[in-house]
């Protein structure tokens, strides 16, 4: 018997549906189809304009033509869409979809464009896709709970009210998994959100849907959000950069959230885009805005031209990076540490100093974080799902043809110990022991600066995003490598290095296992499964460093792209 | 009979006495002269050049003769340290005394400047007094619990840390409140701090030993803690100017705190000083130091001349001031009255404007932050306590000689309800209301700007901090106008604008009381008890506006001055 939650579960997903134009409803290749990259161009839905368009993947190209109005923002936000729509039907990555809406919202801005001869903001006809989290007046706000169904916005969400003054086209929302607290992207109204590199694969999460539909190139870009990795993830499992950056840097006022009034580790939003333009151009039209001034927990710090020109890094001259090839709990897939190998060839080669970060406290840090998320014992969640009947989902696996596991639980789990309800003062004593850590990651950072030959400290880490590149459905447990940065509330971007290749990329022989955990990530490593997928790292900066990171990361994209260029590589 | 923590606590204080030296011992004055702000001059320990030294109170003039070493640090700071110790044989202001460690780092500063030509920072040879928090390597940190007394600091926190960076000499500690959480200043250790202004009456608290030192003039500059009230409230009752900043612009890192790990409304420390300079130079000065290097909490934010010059406020040449009349809650004493009436014709005599500002959801506010510091039902005070055994304190009102009080509990206690241990999700809760309290003020705020004729939302607000002038040991119980600040993490200031008269200041008619609290605050005024009393403001900026503020308190201060002069006021 199909319950009433399950029923409106299943009218909102036939909503959904209902909601694509007909004729962009297109013949979708079979199931069995893992790599669904090049349907947009042989769908025949998108003319070979619009695949010019959606094929651009630097932002400033893209904004450069609407604010000459070369392309008009109505011809922009109509092929996004329609790629978007591919997306969707490939990857079920979307939620809200209104076309007309963001089409007339085009039109509008056209209008204006073409009447005063000025644009509306820096992001001037720019279609954005939001997390499903950004409030949008007169939509619903369903964030994977069934409960939330019919709630609709009465007013937008502090983001969205920044992207319309700026000139953007708020055009899709994308999904997520149920609590968003999972690294995969499933939940009972909309369903589960596949890899477009192999379906077979997550994007990740709990930004799975953006993941998704930029790797499907149907959207310039987009906005996730991340506690524990929700952005990095799968911007390292879909081929894409993100900024991870500071608590309360971007306006979060008005968004819908899992554990809200969770202030311990913030949520934050940021950036997911195929180009690091993209993530400068978002982060610095946001920080331009004066955020402040409509959400009071954004930090009054404007957009600094110093930061950025790294005055605080020597001026980017030369940089000094550690690598992070292992942190103790999990060791990285072969392809990961083939990543990291090239990104250190790479910033040699373009004058740079590599050294070695060995990992500080790591599982401390982590153990600390997933108490600190766990101390209301899982009550907000089951607060959310009893509200309709929904169970809450308990694991990311799919019922069917679920990949095989070897791992009965993951390591968090013995880590944090059974849930239970933890009282204020408990939770006071968790932030003192994060103060500490945090104190003594940041000391142990500055002593760097004996070794670096610089005068500065080691100015970013690079390390794996995930131990591994996008995993089967359900298989993913690694959140070591990311949470370090949400609990020492480092500056964290992620950037596309390379593609799992069979040929390169051999399994090691075992190592000496740091914990079960360890052992089944080992095991799962197949280079014939994982061939073809993203590779993506982190370059983590300090406290606050947005800016700083930007550029650090574009200093090491252009010094991969140059190395790859002599080397003919991919 | 004397039970163990009594018998510590008395061997303490003995030890503190022993620690004066013996030839700094004057003959006081009766206990029942009320105002000894002579005594300095007149007891004839310091000599012509030590009384001018000291009676300079602007900070910059002095650190101007330290570095031409036209004033040398030793004298400099024997100058202050034996008025300290008058202060303190008259007001019981400090805790930790340490001339011989002091009077070295002072020669020690000496000698770098006349063997280097050079100053050591911008603090260069100024003795500053801290609140009995800042933990200083080798010496105890007791914070007014018994049970801390031989707790030696094994490391400097890192604001003192800093200090001794920037050349400073910390030259004291001074008194506070058991547990922190009082407006007033006593504990079981070291006693109860009396008011020079007049010793019946209360310095304040919890900043309370800064309070008293720096209006005997005992210290050029001093550095406190506010989680409620605990900089301005004595700063108010003292005559003094003062920064609360917002939460973690200044390095708190490694100093010891009441409720430690509670982080939804963070205790900020700032400067206290008799001059605007003083409160200026120590805020760039720790700014400018990086702090964010060394406390992973502060934010990454230099000091901004930009914001110090007023851009955002129309370079400060037309501002708009809001006063807060009254919140609502506690109906001002007459002196506070003529305090904000005088404020705004020396404000509109200086070309200024000057609106009402009409409180905005301030019970609200104020029981949502005084449900936080009650999250744990009280436990970490009793946890404190019961390690020696010495009960918590249930009142401020003396013993004996107590200030007759018409009030049977205040208002805070039916508003909180009966203490107890909150959990984790509850606590999340108020976080939720919290941040909705905050974007909810910050629109009222910002709405403004329809009023205003400027442009621009109110400028800042100026208000009370505190609804009376510095009342009897045992009857502060308001702390509506602070805590505002701290919920909102608004940046204020307080700076002092007359005194008592009670030739104008006559009782007003009662009014229509807002609760039982207001009706006894009323009561409690008497122009001839209070006579002669200071009366300051505060200058309410919104978050982090440190550099504004400060440049705002500026403009008043010299409006106030320049009306006093023409009106020939004092």
């Amino acid at each position: 018997m199909t319950s009433d939650w399950q029923r409106r579960c299943a009218e909102r997903k036939q909503a959904q549906l209902e909601s694509i134009p007909a004729e962009w409803i297109i013949q979708c290749p079979p199931d069995n189809q893992l790599n669904v990259q090049d349907v947009p161009a042989k769908c025949s839905l998108l003319s070979a304009h619009e695949l010019e368009i959606t094929d651009t993947v630097d932002v400033d190209v893209i904004l450069q033509k609407l604010r000459t109005a070369e392309w008009s923002s109505f011809e922009v936000t109509t092929a996004f869409y329609k790629r978007a729509i591919v997306a969707q039907q490939l990857t079920n990555c979307l939620t809200e979809i209104f076309v007309e809406k963001a089409l007339a919202r085009s039109k509008e801005l056209d209008d204006i464009l073409k009447t005063t001869g000025k644009v509306v903001g820096p992001l001037h006809g720019l279609p954005i896709s939001l997390k499903d989290q950004f409030a949008i007046k007169g939509l619903e706000t369903i964030m994977g709970y069934a409960a939330w169904i019919g709630r609709y916005a009465d007013s937008d969400s502090v983001l969205v009210e920044i992207l319309n003054e700026c000139g953007a086209v708020p055009f899709v929302r994308t999904n997520v998994p149920q609590t968003l607290m999972w690294g995969e992207t499933y939940n009972h109204v909309f369903g589960r959100t596949t890899n477009p590199f192999n379906r077979y694969m997550t994007p990740g999460g709990s930004s799975g849907g953006e993941g998704a539909l930029l790797a499907m190139r149907g959207s310039p870009l987009g906005v996730g959000t991340d506690i524990g990795g929700s952005l990095r993830i799968p911007s390292a499992f879909c081929g894409l950069y993100t900024l991870r950056p500071s608590y309360e840097r971007l306006p979060y006022c008005g968004a819908v959230n899992a554990l809200e009034g969770q202030e311990s580790i913030s949520s934050v939003l940021g950036p997911m885009a195929n180009s690091i333009s993209g993530v400068k151009i978002f982060t610095k039209a946001i920080i331009d805005s004066q955020p402040w001034n409509k959400d009071p927990l954004v930090t009054r710090k404007e957009w600094s031209e110093k930061e950025y020109k790294l005055e605080y890094h020597g001026g980017g001259k030369q940089l000094c990076f550690g690598i992070m090839w292992d942190n103790g709990v999990v060791k990285p897939h072969p392809p990961l540490q083939r990543a990291m190998a090239m990104t250190k060839s790479a910033l040699e080669a373009a004058g740079h100093k590599v050294v070695d970060w060995e990992p500080h406290r790591h599982l401390e840090i982590y153990k600390n974080s997933e108490t600190i998320f766990a101390a209301d014992g899982g009550d907000d969640y089951r607060i959310q799902c009893e509200l309709s009947g929904e169970p809450v989902i308990q694991t990311m696996s799919p019922q069917e043809d679920a990949h095989e596991s070897v791992m009965d639980e993951p390591l968090v789990k013995s880590l944090v110990g059974k849930p239970y309800h933890r009282s204020a003062l408990e939770l006071w004593q968790l932030h003192k022991e994060k103060r500490d850590l945090r104190k003594s990651h940041l000391d142990y950072w500055q002593a760097t600066v004996s070794r670096t030959g610089t005068g500065r400290p080691i100015d970013a880490i690079i390390s794996p995003a995930v131990a591994y590149p996008a995993v089967p459905h359900g298989m993913n447990t690694d959140s070591f490598y990311t949470t370090l940065c949400n609990a020492m509330d480092y500056t964290t971007s992620v950037f596309p290095v390379t593609f799992v290749d069979s040929k390169l990329d051999d399994p090691h022989p075992p190592h000496e296992f740091y914990n079960h955990e360890d052992e089944a990530i080992y095991k799962l490593y197949d280079s014939k499964l994982f061939d073809g997928c993203p590779v993506g790292l982190q370059l983590i900066g300090k406290t606050q460093e947005e800016e700083a990171v930007i550029a650090m990361t574009e200093i090491v994209d252009k010094a991969l792209k140059n190395f790859k260029m002599v080397k003919g590589m991919s």
